[in-house]
């Protein structure tokens, strides 16, 4: 029982905290987008070639992990700016982790700011970051029933972008069905089926981030 | 602060629960196996084909998942016992859940009953289950640089089994890179690739399987 008061009590916290960092950034006129999603689906990768594809965009990167500094080092390497967080052990971001990573930016650098959550379809669907969009993304190998397993991730994000594409082949992966469990758990989430690698689908995966930035700046007042 | 002290008394009180059910487990001769990986990494597969391959052995599932009943049904349709567990939202299961499962199954059926843990690559390897042994699976698609991101769940490991190594030719994922970068964390770790659909590996993997089952049974003087 004493469990379930304190979550109660550190989630009230964090939704706080949360609406605050939301509204600093809507000042700031920085789109900041929580992505999250199972260890290996493809999020560095993904991000990798929205940075090479929108080069105009000033995109900036929080890699948020257990350890390591693989996902942060592939980012600078295109000339983006990254930082680093490794979460302690802690599996998943809260806003007042999102916040100090927000503060390790460079000010005015970038519109654009991807939060790359730990790798996990539960613990970060709980809890509000403060970005403005959260984004999913599934990928072919793991399979097409994610949907009924992990309702809540589906439920909570604004984006489900569905990566490796071009393993279709080798997998027995349903496109049609996942988009049928993802929208009858959320009818109004936006759905990208997308190969990072070939390119395939990541020109309306980009249009809609590039709509995304511009309502978010006029509502910023820029 | 005080979320700290609570996870501690919690993670005691765990500790002890799961020691009085690997005490229970050894005293009906049974080897209970946690079986943990990411979501869709292929544990069901796994275990259907290690049913399949195993027949006189007596398995049983204990299918813990936030929702659905899919794996499951799967395990039953090929006349394994099979529980499944609905966690409620929470992202791994903890000895007084596995012991509750446990209590589900029908007495004296199975020699070798699987923990089929969430899917989740970090909160499993927090906690002690009461398993016997803990076996993770890193599927090829996920990627080589697990280790160096999770290297919590590779520490707890008594084996790492290597999936889907029939998608070898469409990844990027060096299998002895990997096995490095395991033994790096874990000396002692046993590693299986293995390919469910193909059958590549298996042996290796079942003739481990039921070399722990039988040291099992002899601790339990049967």
């Amino acid at each position: 029982m004493k469990v379930i008061e304190l979550h109660a009590s550190v989630t009230a916290g964090n939704d706080r905290e949360a609406a605050a960092l939301r509204e600093e950034m809507r000042r700031q006129g920085t789109l900041l987008i929580n992505l999250m999603s199972s260890p290996g689906a493809g999020k560095t990768t993904l991000l990798s070639r929205i940075i090479r594809d929108l080069p105009e965009t000033g995109i900036s990167v929080l890699e948020a992990d257990i350890a390591s500094t693989v996902d942060a080092g592939r980012i600078e390497a295109l000339g983006a700016e990254a930082v680093q967080v490794h979460t302690d052990g802690m599996c998943h971001m809260d806003a007042g982790m999102t916040a100090e990573a927000v503060r390790a930016l460079t000010p005015g650098r970038s519109r654009l700011a991807f939060l790359e959550n730990v790798g996990n379809l539960i613990c970060p669907a709980e809890y509000d970051t403060g970005a403005a969009l959260s984004v999913m993304i599934l990928s072919v190998p793991e399979g097409d029933d994610k949907p009924l397993k992990y309702p809540l991730i589906f439920q909570k994000s604004d984006a489900l972008v569905i990566t490796k594409l071009d393993a279709l082949p080798y997998f027995d992966f349903q496109v049609e069905k996942c988009i049928q469990r993802a929208k009858k758990l959320n009818p109004k989430i936006c759905i990208f089926p997308v190969s990072a690698k070939t390119g395939e689908g990541m020109a309306e995966l980009e249009r809609w981030l590039l709509e995304s930035l511009k309502d978010w700046q006029e509502q910023s007042g820029r």
